[in-house]
């Protein structure tokens, strides 16, 4: 039986060369700790950050004094470090304990004989993480590739913190994670499994496996118990080998654990207990969902597949690349976790990939996934570099890791693939010119991971890289891919509507934050696109000229700043809506649309749907749109529109189908409206209409259009250009909703919409007389709304549901803030 | 004896279903004369262009009844179109003389037996080009890559006029060349060449030849003369031998042929005399220049150089690419040719790439060359695409054509280089996947051009395309290079700064054209940024886009249209200097930097450094400078400012060097003189001084700086940021001038100038207070100004001189023209 003292809590601490104890907290950081001290400005306001680069040669030290009430029995005392990050050496009571080097793994000593009743003294004693790893760099008889800080490969710590193209560079240092007295007695339960065999016959074989540690040699008895809902389903006793336990059982009827969209996320409770003579010495409870998971990678004409399937169904993935959820982990709550994955879930997602150079997430995050229906795609913690894999040092660093890592998170039914690193087979291929080394990370992703991840976690798949598969690695016909052309390329939008990716797990689009997230990190005179502490919230590389490149090209130059930041959030939204639909109406030729990036790690302006304060961009109201179960899909194509319905429900479906075409100037065009059915986990061609039943009238118009590597001037049917098509789906009484227009926003011209409105208590409901695109609703208050961003149909009536009363409400929409210059 | 009679002047034409004969013009085209006859609007306005689209599937017939004087005695009578363009059918008196099918080269048919003395008709019928060659591409076995036309390959005719990135798609047809009635009586002399064999100890080995055809067996003689300004250095009677003479010179203390900048265009004097019995039955007279050319490539620690050596000197190539002049090519006259040519004498430069999707020149541009020191690198007509010479009738063509090529152009000494192509190797290697195939135009490339140029032409070098060398073909370390990263790969500029090409055949950076040309294409509402008019102006897809995301990363948002117009001249030329002065520094390991491109062939946003109005753009007026024999040159590096002294001249001379430091605000912050002396045709370290020589006062300002593959906020000196240096260098009276800012201008706090001027007559004298960039004199009349875009030293004097009354003048800079949104 264990029991726990935790060390959280108040400690002292100071750098190295001063005198001056400070208060500190546990689990905390430097940084956080020197903010609450009023030492440093808050590193996320305006350009404060650089206070926190000249920490980065500092050493410091954490001290905790305590007492410690020795229980009447015990077999062994430890000293628990759940996280430290990261260079460190530890003391109690002046003795040397040892150093940590990994940030990601826990760190225990037996402190048995050297605790004391009065007056411990634990110090810890950290380095500076940059000096060190520079100079373990310059010692290093390899030359690594590495973007943002070329030494980072050296150390196993969250690569973000160096700086990343979304992030600042704050480089934590403290001990991270909870600080505990372990006290053992009689014996211990470690390294639970629980995991589904396989699903025959309506019924699941699953399996219980621990290791037992123990102090006597008593005869020890385990029992397992599996119950759903209260209810036992399965209970065992089972013998304890060479410290081991492992039982098979049969489980009938069994509830299955879905992802969200498909299906339930059944949780079964798994309880081992250990008894000696009929005396309960431990017992350990967790929870865990029966499913399968497989990866279905078959050859097919265009190469081969990658679709999950999740008990025998096939799903399409939705969802997005998960980033650690703030530069200062320690902050980072449970709520904070289960409100971010409630936030996916109700943008009908049903996947995040856990990017691999943040961290491995808390067990809450993963908790909420298993009960919210998230899968977990889950990189390890290598990225964009070469990895120190020659060295033996960094391999047992490596192996351990890992091990850890999936003692510490297999039992998760959400996590459905493990994946080697990001991005660096594709580092090796195209960036750095390696091929396919032997080193240089790839002895860890093809020969450490994949021996661990098969001995110690059968119940899902390891992938070696994302992106992986094919020849090249980012291959477009294999394995899954990063489609970064569009955006990082500079190519244009509609590059993506010839893509034909097996898998995206990454491809993205940037936006400016929140309005009231800008007002949060700026003062009165930064307020201007190009202002230093606005180009200094955008980390990546000319990441304002891109911002900028791409609304001019799809809408025109901006009004002024406020302007130019709601419409960054429509362009983004409009583009990653693109894709996925284009990708969507593949269905499974392409099998997944994970768009870069779901959250971000400061205020700032990245890819992210949900900037750092979880205030929701343009791009998340859409999510829910273009991830719904059931997605209209209007398709420029074969000289006209086709209009798809994409399903991912598992059922075939009757759906009542509107298609309305309106001029820009609200003028109704025509309208057709028919039944029609959904086939289940597939596209349908609903209905095609030539470009000449759209516009009857044939108005010539001469505008410039994109040749082949050229502009020309084309004829083109002003009538057309001047609609709109609506589709409006209606299945289960639920509406779902999308349009199409002929070119471009900025080759259109939009009338200004009279846009009304009233509140309702925290309703607000809206109208609009002619087409409006992006009409965006801003609050006076900080609330969160249901939707936001509407493309609205004339005359239809629009409800947002407000988390609060907003208070005072404007409405934009694209029309009033593009300027012709 | 050749006597020539003329059938240019006014033809009829008419499209060939009509039946209403129009009056045309030979040389001309279709599109001239039908603009002459007010049947379509001018192409260049607005979107004007897609009137001439129309007109592309239509085929057209030429007229000319003539009369013919029949001479008293004569061997044989041809009929000889020097230019067909392109599908053609050829009648006279009804009888079919023939099919043209390359625009590039002279059709001459036998009418001895068909002339007749009174009412020849003469008719030429037009295919549709653009029918024929979709027929023949849908026939072909092969399947070829190629841009912006996809037929193109199959037509040898300007592969331009299809369509490029700077020009419209106007597919010319008609009698683009000279027509007329060519006799021979008794003997005539054919394809001379002069050239020089070698230089040595003083003297020049020289060699004429000649193919002679003549009608008699009479005992003919050839007397060959070679002379300088009237004075005869050598005469030969040479024998005819199977039709051919050739004599062998020295000419001892020869007045060389040097390129502009490095010494004088001297010209020789030749002339063959045919004599029969004392009678001159031939004469032929022309002009060539005694130069040896070399390409010097040699293996060194980089990889290869790439030096072109004239008369034992080695020549560091400035120059620009040229295309032809207009898309309406019977337009250009010798006039503009040699208007052209001295603008880009005046900029000192020394070289014209011509560039291989246009074409071969009319003689007056080669002579132009010749006289103004102007080297020409030749690329032979194919331009990005794959080429179908696996057919043997294409293998016929291009061997046909390069040997006319070579008759007609290998006398020009201006010539240094015939190039295989443009950008098809590179295209093999990078865009289409083909490694280094035997066909797809490599046949041509590397079998049938470079025997005929060994065979026909010892006098130059052939090289296989633009770029080439090395086995990625536009390799950074071997052979020419088509630098592209920066504009069409959306690089930052500072990208220029660590490129390390050998030769930089092509790189270039898009500006709008002069506001007065703007205006001759727009009507009012056509002039915003994005308007489609404006757009269908910029023939690059995602031009505007890009003209905007540089500005906005160098300077800002510009205030309005005229200003966008205006700094986008600007920056181009800053950009293109920046890249210059690097690559000259380098020299000779860099050893040439041809921008893309010298010229327009219309009204357009382009790389051009003239517009279509021959009016100079602010790179232009750069060029002048950055290309000029002396510049100093600063460069930002071992955390300070090195100050180069970069000399073309062929002796060491002596310089003055004063270099002024200003802060923006025109305080003017410390001096220093000295006097230093410049290596011939080399670079020197002038001075070097460190950040905190330069400003002494360290004021810490926090700026966003592009770290690795992140932005970062860094700690930068205030007074530095606030600071400009000049160098002044004064050379045998000649004062060249440099300046340096340490950050780009978007960063820098500008101070508006207060720039005072007077108009003197046709000079205009300014004079600034605080440093002043990008000065614009912007006149009411059109006039050409020796100088503008000024970069001021506050308090100096600047004259300006007009080619004719200025009228009102408006002076803009940088400083006011910039909007902070």
């Amino acid at each position: 039986m264990e029991n726990r003292i935790s060390l959280n809590g108040t400690w002292q601490f100071r750098e190295a060369t001063s005198y001056d104890w400070l208060e500190g907290k546990v689990p905390g950081c430097i940084q956080l700790d020197l903010m609450a001290q009023n030492k440093i400005g808050d590193p996320f306001y305006r350009m404060n950050e650089i206070e926190c680069h000249k920490l980065e040669d500092k050493e410091w030290i954490y001290r905790k004094e305590f007492d410690f009430e020795f229980p009447d029995e015990f077999d062994e005392i430890k000293l628990v470090f759940e996280g430290i990050d990261t260079l460190a050496d530890i003391y109690l009571n002046g003795d040397y304990l040892g150093t940590a080097e990994n940030m990601f793994i826990s760190y225990e000593y037996d402190v048995t004989d050297l605790i004391k009743e009065k007056n411990n003294v634990l110090e810890v004693y950290f380095q500076s993480i940059t000096k060190a790893i520079r100079s373990i760099e310059r010692d290093s008889p390899l030359k690594l590739e590495s973007s943002f800080e070329s030494a980072r490969p050296y150390i196993r710590k969250a690569q973000y913190s160096f700086g990343w193209d979304w992030g600042p560079r704050l480089v934590q240092v403290g001990l991270w994670r909870d600080v505990y007295i372990s006290v053992i007695k009689d014996a211990a339960i470690e390294k639970p499994f629980f995991y589904t065999e396989k699903l025959k016959d309506g019924a699941a074989y699953v399996r219980v496996s621990a290791s037992i540690s123990y102090f006597a040699d008593f005869d020890l008895k385990a029992e397992v118990t599996i119950s759903y809902d209260g209810e036992v389903c399965g209970r065992k006793v089972v013998p304890i080998t060479y410290g081991e336990i492992d039982a098979a059982f049969k489980i009938d009827e069994p509830k299955l654990w879905y992802p969200n969209g498909v299906g339930s996320q059944n949780l079964y409770d798994i309880c081992i207990k250990l008894t000696m003579a009929d005396v309960v010495v431990d017992e350990l409870n967790f929870r865990s969902g029966i499913r399968v998971v497989k990866l279905l990678r078959e050859k097919d004409d265009i190469g081969e597949s990658f679709i999950f399937e999740i008990n025998g169904i096939k799903i399409f993935a939705k969802g997005a690349d998960w980033i650690p959820a703030d530069s200062f982990l320690p902050r980072i709550t449970k709520e904070d976790y289960y409100t971010f994955i409630k936030l996916a879930k109700d943008a009908n997602m049903n996947m995040l990939r856990v990017w691999g150079g943040g961290i491995y997430e808390d067990e809450a995050f993963y908790d909420a996934c298993d009960e919210m229906g998230i899968m977990v795609w889950q990189d390890f913690m290598y990225a964009c570099a070469q990895y120190p894999d020659q060295l033996e040092w960094f391999q047992q660093l490596a192996a351990s890791e890992a091990k850890e890592v999936l003692f510490r998170l297999r039992n998760h039914p959400s996590i459905v693939l493990w994946c080697g690193n990001n991005e660096n087979n594709m580092g090796f291929y195209s960036w750095w010119g390696n091929g396919d080394p032997k080193y240089l990370g790839n002895y860890v992703y093809k020969e450490i991971l994949p021996q661990i991840c098969k001995r110690y976690d059968p119940s899902r798949p390891y992938w070696v890289s994302s992106p992986y598969g094919g020849v090249d690695p980012n291959s477009e016909s294999e394995g899954d891919r990063h489609h970064w052309n569009v955006w990082s390329g500079w190519a244009d939008i509609k590059e993506y509507l010839s893509d034909e990716s097996r898998f995206l797990s990454e491809f993205g689009f940037q936006s400016m934050p929140d309005w009231k997230t800008i007002l949060s990190y700026t003062n009165e005179e930064d307020r201007s696109i190009l202002s230093p502490v606005v180009v200094s919230h955008n980390k990546q590389i000319s990441g304002m000229e891109r911002l900028i490149r791409y609304m001019i090209s799809e809408l025109g130059f901006p009004k002024d700043f406020k302007s130019f930041v709601y419409l960054t959030q429509f362009n983004q939204a409009e583009a990653i809506k693109k894709g996925v639909e284009h990708w969507r109406s593949r269905k499974f030729k392409t099998a997944g649309t994970l768009y870069w990036q779901f959250n971000d790690c400061w205020p700032v302006a990245s890819w992210s749907c949900i900037d750092y304060y979880k205030r929701k961009k343009a791009l998340y109201y859409y999510s829910g749109r273009f991830f719904a179960n059931v997605l209209p899909y209007i398709a420029g194509e074969d000289g006209g529109i086709t209009i798809y319905g994409i399903s991912d429900l598992q059922q075939d479906v009757e759906a009542y189908v509107e298609v309305l075409c309106y001029s820009l100037d609200g003028e109704k065009m025509w309208e057709k409206k028919f039944n029609t059915r959904l086939i289940a986990n597939d596209v349908v061609k609903i209905a095609h209409y030539d470009e000449r039943q759209i516009a009857e009238e044939h108005v010539p118009h001469v505008v410039p259009v994109d040749a082949s590597h050229c502009t020309l001037p084309v004829e083109k049917n002003w009538k057309l250009l001047n609609s709109v098509v609506y589709v409006r789906m209606i299945v289960d009484e639920k509406i779902y909703e999308n349009y199409y227009v002929f070119d471009k926003f900025r080759n259109l011209k939009l009338t200004e919409p009279n846009i009304t409105y009233h509140v309702d208590g925290t309703d607000i409901i809206l109208s609009t007389d002619v087409p409006a695109f992006g009409v965006f609703v801003d609050t006076e208050n900080d609330v969160s709304l249901s939707d936001n961003f509407l493309n609205m149909i004339p005359d239809e009536k629009y409800t947002l549901k407000c988390s609060k009363e907003p208070g005072d409400i404007k409405i934009f929409d694209i029309s009033n803030l593009i300027l012709r210059m």
